[in-house]
């Protein structure tokens, strides 16, 4: 029989999905699961979007354009512009959700071997993109104690070597929300340019920021127009994760051509649902309104109700629509496993995904998860209570005091 | 400025690509252009499809399963048994697309470095799946006087080295139509044997065989079902190019497992689209009898057409939508573009694929031109015409003797 590659021995497993069977148990049990494990929001898609499905007419399927139409394109040119991106549609490529933006990216400016630095906990399928290239992660540390601020640049000094190729950054950011500010950007300009460093910016979560923060994106960096690339997608602004529409845009005229070159290899992204994410684009103001009013209510009633649990921390985010908290046990993934396999609270449980999936660190996290508000509200508050129960009675707990230092 | 990668610079261009600036200067000056250069179908997608498309009701476009969604695995499942290809829905994962199923296998399989012999002319996008994966293609060249019959099994046996991990066919074949005898796939399956080598075969065009050729899959090659990795596609079946679902499909569990880790990193394939796509598999038998119906027709009218224009050699295909031809001319990349820019009757000018693109070996094919018949049959028919004056004109025509040499 013949052997499987390198690559796909060193593929990670889901962490997210190790858990599944064990939320299949407990749901054949008759326990609820309260499903704060994963990003699949439950916000209702533009009806825009649903009306340009339901009124497709042509007879024949066709391909797109390989950079995806260019009526949608210049549509979304001017979304961007809203947003203070100013962008021509030469400067975007339609990709097959932010996934494949990335690879794409990746593929086209870094060689097999090369280094990728990028703060952790990062979106964990990043390290699946890093293999799929050929590439070395190398993971900066920050730390919920600072609320998971950019680590000093000095520690990206630190990393930087012959084969640093780029850094990656999600902002605001899976798995901790946190959104970056304009010193911290203007931090990471100023080492991008002085080592010629593409700069990679996953800006997927743009629409969600809280508190009257303002997101800067990338793509306004004075001076590293060349070296920015920025990764979008549909999927979590539109709550359309299932049409798989994204995009990569950069001002670097070589890495489009390279990129088009991987997107002419696969054909096209798909056509239906960029009618659909086209039509998403004439969504009200209201529509974004109402979207974020919704996740900051339950960011703050998620947020505030695990930080009233004793000996439980999360910073408050100001982005996305996760946090990252951290509990007094030992270890999150036998904690996780513990809530499903031998724990109810007024018959139901809660599902989180443990935080050491997206450290790159071997160990980081491991008192750490991460929590999706993408439930309604009562569910939420439910969940909250179920943690509080199940940390009187879960035989791991660690000390308060230890747990305390977190607080510290 | 931070550099492209070597991939990046690797990437081929696509070849049909090259000549769509000259066919829009033509289409500018009023010139018809009958676009016999691309593999989109103009045959209606089956009704039902449609519908499941237009009556989409959910509220969130939700991620399917990564694998695809079970009910449609399933369905597909029954649909390849009607094929006498008798495989579970854990044997299949959805893709999107083709392309990925192929790149998947081929990151899950093969080493950068790794060697994949492929007989040519063969689908261009290999070369590019080959260069995303770091792998070399080694071509074992058919020739259009034997109508592109598998090579002697002793030419593959020339190019085997260590290196060698697997073999790509594609059958019935992109761009040549030509369909392997159960024969050829013994021979095949006796070298696969023999070297322990994986066996990539892509079926997208299963359903399109003629003359009531009977198609075979290499699922059907017993003794190597380890060994063996199907690629399939809804594209060319159900006319559904922009669906982007296809699939990939074996019986070795290891292979699946590490496919499947590549298939969690992007998430899923398109939602809708699926659902399309299982709709697609309820539609009559009369759909698929139509449809090859008017394929065979079309076939006859363009590759008898061909043969009847002096000095032009074309083999009749027993499947799928293509041909590739032989024409009296030094150079079909030269050839092709005058027809463009420099040539016209009734108003009209024809748009081929030269089938340099095809072939791996430089300078092979260069007389050869891949044309697609998914053009209705008086454009086919005024396409045809169109051609036989053109070479009565063409300043690049050789000696009707050396062209002749074709046809011996």
């Amino acid at each position: 029989m013949p052997k499987i590659s390198q690559k796909g021995l060193a593929m990670p497993s889901s962490p997210i999905r190790k858990l599944v069977p064990f939320a299949e148990k407990a749901f054949a049990k008759g326990v609820s699961v309260y499903h704060l494990n994963i990003g699949q929001p439950d916000i209702e898609m533009p009806e825009l979007a649903l009306d340009a499905i339901r009124t497709f007419d042509q007879r024949v399927l066709e391909y797109s354009h390989s950079a995806g139409f260019e009526q949608y394109r210049r549509k979304l040119t001017e979304a961007y512009a809203k947003s203070d991106i100013h962008v021509t549609h030469e400067e975007i490529i339609v990709t097959t959700g932010g996934s494949e933006a990335l690879i794409f990216g990746l593929m086209s400016t870094c060689n097999p071997g090369d280094e990728v630095i990028i703060p952790e906990p990062f979106y964990a399928n990043y390290n699946a993109f890093a293999i799929t290239a050929g590439l070395k992660v190398v993971p900066v540390s920050s730390s919920i104690e600072s609320g998971f601020a950019l680590p000093p640049i000095s520690e990206f000094e630190d990393k930087i070597t012959d084969k640093t190729k780029a850094i990656i950054i999600c902002n605001p950011g899976n798995p901790t929300g946190y959104l970056y500010s304009k010193e911290e950007l203007l931090k990471l300009k100023s080492i991008v340019q002085k080592h010629d460093l593409y700069l990679f910016s996953d800006e997927v979560y743009r629409e969600f920021c809280y508190d009257g923060a303002v997101p800067m994106s990338v793509m306004n960096l004075e001076g590293i127009e060349q070296n920015v690339i920025m990764i979008d997608s549909v999927s979590k602004r539109f709550s359309m994760c299932g049409a798989r529409i994204g995009c990569i845009v950069s001002k670097n005229k070589d890495v489009m051509s390279a990129v088009m070159k991987f997107a002419q290899a696969r054909l096209s992204p798909p056509t239906i649902d960029q009618y659909a994410a086209e039509a998403a684009l004439n969504a009200p103001q209201s529509y974004y309104d109402d979207v974020i009013d919704e996740y900051v209510q339950r960011r703050n009633l998620l947020v505030d109700g695990l930080n009233s649990i004793p000996g439980v921390f999360c910073p408050m985010p100001k982005g996305a629509f996760y946090c990252v908290a951290k509990f007094p046990v030992d270890d999150t993934e036998t904690f996780c496993q513990w809530l499903l396999e031998d724990f109810s609270y007024q018959n139901a449980t809660v599902m989180m995904a443990p935080a050491t999936g997206f450290y790159s660190t071997p160990g980081a996290g491991k008192q750490e998860a991460r929590l999706a508000y993408v439930l309604q509200q009562s569910s939420l508050i439910a969940a909250v209570e179920c943690l509080r129960e199940a940390l009187k009675v879960y035989p791991g707990r660690i000390e308060a005091e230890i747990a305390a230092e977190a607080e510290a």
